[in-house]
């Protein structure tokens, strides 16, 4: 060992928790949401009630479905006029024609058709399955939710309650759960941001040889959408995580800034 | 809220931090390691040093990097022969024409070459730049690492000698850092696990409606790898992390799980 990794190994355990701990924790008994409520205020009662201090730098990571039910983005399919092409695509695929249509309203661009899967790219430049327009955990046999209209914007609200109310300085992360191209299985993504930048910048960093880091551009936002989900689990009904302990890089970003301009992007 | 959100609610809190909080906590002083190191026994003194103590249910997430080192799979780039076709690629790309050539070994197909970029499809099935192979953390300016053979085997290996050492019942990821479709910024994924099983399905399972789960299989080993990566950090030198808290799907399973077929991706 080198000196300096010596003299980190003699730094006591509460200097080193500030530096290598993270801890994520789930809201429990977080109320069903209705279109209008204030979900900054539910997150911090919830907060409150899991005995859980939202302390500055907190980053409060909040499911999509809450998002989208409390700003009303819930469809009911029995109200949807198919278009022919959504009728024509539904049959093709044995699907629900007016459930078609609704992805088609949400998409800017069709990715990929195959079997029973559309793959689109989404108004805001995500690409995955349906739109993001899904049935689960949604009130009614026929509805079905949309992902926010402005997830960067719906975080910021949330992030200035939370803000407002406990009297903190927090990031917020709206997350989703998408497939991937080449790898099995779904993870969470971040789909807004707000109160922190999405990516953490390595440009002109070295490693600990002193070479110039090769991988330059770290997709911190997605990192914490995922480490969220290990503690959402699907169908538990934990919707808010609450990460403390990550040193995010500050400022206001975008979770656009997450999105491969097509140009740049060796795979479509 | 219905009755069982208020029984869920009513969990004392040690009751609830069972279910829903993970710590996840950096190993600092790793000793650089060298071809033969025992990695195993290395994580265990470095966690006693970290007074941190390994105990069941526990997963130990190892950097790569550190797994190709004790395993030797580093080549000097000046030992390398380029063939005529590394040469041809890499006066295209304007890169080292025995970089490329170690790229080419590597890799079992080219899924694109553009610009200076290569992405192939490793021997494992992975779908990476460079098939892996990289300069950074590798000591030598001509020295890159490759990743491990058989990174389950890797992680098996690592988990049985610190079983052994810890006297625990753990769970073992090897991540590595890789970009993705559609995404900018890199994330960690699991190339290798053991002790677990790399996705956590929930088919047949309903929502809290009712509703049988639209999304089935969660990646839960990529979601593992890329939350520990908020501690390691690239440049810091934490390349061991320890998730505490997380229930994982106990079994044997292999990381090829994550890798999509190539008759099921709708992207290649």
């Amino acid at each position: 060992m080198d000196t300096t990794r010596n003299n980190r190994m003699s730094k006591t355990l509460a200097d080193r928790r500030e530096y290598v701990l993270i801890t994520i924790v789930g809201l429990e008994g977080v109320p069903l949401i209705s279109k209008g409520d204030d979900v900054g205020s539910v997150i911090v009662r919830a907060a409150e009630k899991n005995q859980v201090t939202i302390e500055n730098g907190d980053i409060v990571v909040v499911a999509q479905k809450v998002v989208s039910k409390a700003e009303g983005r819930i469809v009911n399919l029995l109200d949807v006029e198919p278009s022919a092409f959504a009728e024509t695509v539904a049959k093709e695929m044995n699907r629900d024609p007016r459930h078609v249509e609704v992805i088609l309203r949400e998409a800017s661009r069709i990715v990929k058709m195959k079997d029973n899967h559309l793959i689109v790219e989404t108004k805001h430049g995500y690409v995955c399955a349906n739109a993001g327009v899904d049935r689960s955990n949604v009130l009614g046999e026929h509805h079905v939710s949309l992902l926010p209209d402005n997830p960067d914007g719906s975080a910021e609200r949330i992030r200035r309650r939370i803000e407002e109310l406990a009297e903190v300085s927090v990031a917020v992360v709206v997350s989703d759960t998408f497939g991937r191209a080449w790898r099995l299985g779904h993870v969470d993504f971040a789909i807004g941001v707000s109160g922190m930048k999405p990516v953490k910048d390595y440009r002109g960093q070295s490693d600990m040889f002193g070479h110039t880091l090769h991988v330059t551009v770290m997709a911190i936002a997605d990192e914490l959408a995922a480490a969220a989900e290990l503690v959402m689990n699907k169908s538990d009904g934990v919707p808010v995580v609450i990460i403390k302990g990550y040193k995010y890089p500050c400022g206001e970003g975008s979770a656009k800034e997450l999105v491969r301009p097509i140009e740049e992007d060796l795979f479509r």
